[in-house]
């Protein structure tokens, strides 16, 4: 296993509109994992390679052991950085290329947006599907339709991977996304603007424990 | 050697603002490369990874034996379609991570846009510069002061790496380009926007050879 159902359970994705500098990315991607993150997704779609590696860099320097950081699109940065993966979207390489070029001990994670593309996901070597998006976003501006509770229900349903729900989610919905079957959450502005980071994970994360148990 | 002067005479740079689709793009490579343009280099600023995964594919099944196909940027997809390097800007990963990642075998060229990118340059495990940009161009946005003529010489004067330029350049200043000390020229407009890129080629290292005679 590349990763476990535990490291899916609450995912930070970073927005590169939504913090000042490196310092300050560092200081929210930290306080995140105190609060309980469980893992790291590097997502920038308009910073150039170079500075797309430096922050790469920068975070596998200080995630601690034990949470998994994801590199969004760019394969070539995660092997650069020696990340612990990359995440794909429909539009990113195909997953087999993917694959071929980070070898078989790196995670790769995969949106779906639709039930067709997790049939089509449960005969690729991925780790984790990314359920896209759960609820419509001001975060993404090219995405599908929201796959809403019933769509969760319905891809979690057939899915062979291990699921994350991503797209708008919040403290007061992330119970629903959990008990309609994913696996876990991504979050990007709930997180990465909360006036404290590690506060609003923690509750998160104890809205996801809570719809587990 | 990964690549020898006489494959950076003329080389051919896509735009993908410049052709309608897969087909067109094949026929104006075809055709440069029937006229005598020596290398192509796959320049895709906005494409997503999927399309320029499938149209590196499609440029390195098509491109005959002893034309370089270099990727611009993207290391993954330069690995992805076992294309024979990268070529690298100031803005794009460390020359440093990706030597590492494409491993001895492959080609990498680095835009300078100052004497001072050409000493650096000069410590670092790459096979030609690219100045940029020659002279001013409609093509590309967000660059440098062009280096013109004087810079031209200066550069190659302290390179130790062939050198190709890049930026404005037509039939009417090629000459002068090459006779100011670069090895060839990288082409954009001039070649993909003419109504007949064979003659256009032709024409051009015409020019070129007569330059270097």
């Amino acid at each position: 296993m590349r990763i476990s159902k535990n490291d899916l359970r609450l995912c930070l994705v970073t927005d590169e509109n939504m913090y000042r500098d490196d310092e300050h990315l560092c200081r929210i991607v930290l306080s995140a994992i105190a609060g309980g993150a469980t893992m790291v997704q590097l997502r920038e779609k308009k910073a150039d390679t170079r500075s797309m590696t430096r922050k790469g860099a920068l975070l596998k320097e200080i995630l601690p052991q034990g949470v998994p950081l994801i590199i969004n699109d760019r394969v070539d940065v995660a092997l650069a950085v020696n990340a612990d993966g990359v995440h794909l979207g429909q539009s990113d390489m195909p997953v087999a290329y993917a694959r071929k070029l980070l070898g078989k001990n790196k995670i790769i994670g995969l949106s779906v947006e639709t039930k067709e593309h997790a049939l089509e996901a449960n005969t690729l070597p991925i780790d984790y599907i990314g359920l896209s998006p759960v609820f419509s976003t001001a975060t993404k501006q090219d995405i599908a339709t929201p796959l809403g509770l019933p769509g969760i229900k319905e891809i979690t349903g057939i899915s062979q991977h291990p699921s994350l729900g991503i797209g708008g989610i919040t403290l007061s919905n992330v119970a629903a996304v959990i008990r309609a079957g994913a696996d876990g959450v991504a979050v990007v502005s709930y997180l990465m603007q909360a006036p404290d980071s590690r506060n609003a994970a923690k509750s998160m994360k104890y809205a996801i424990e809570e719809a587990f148990s």
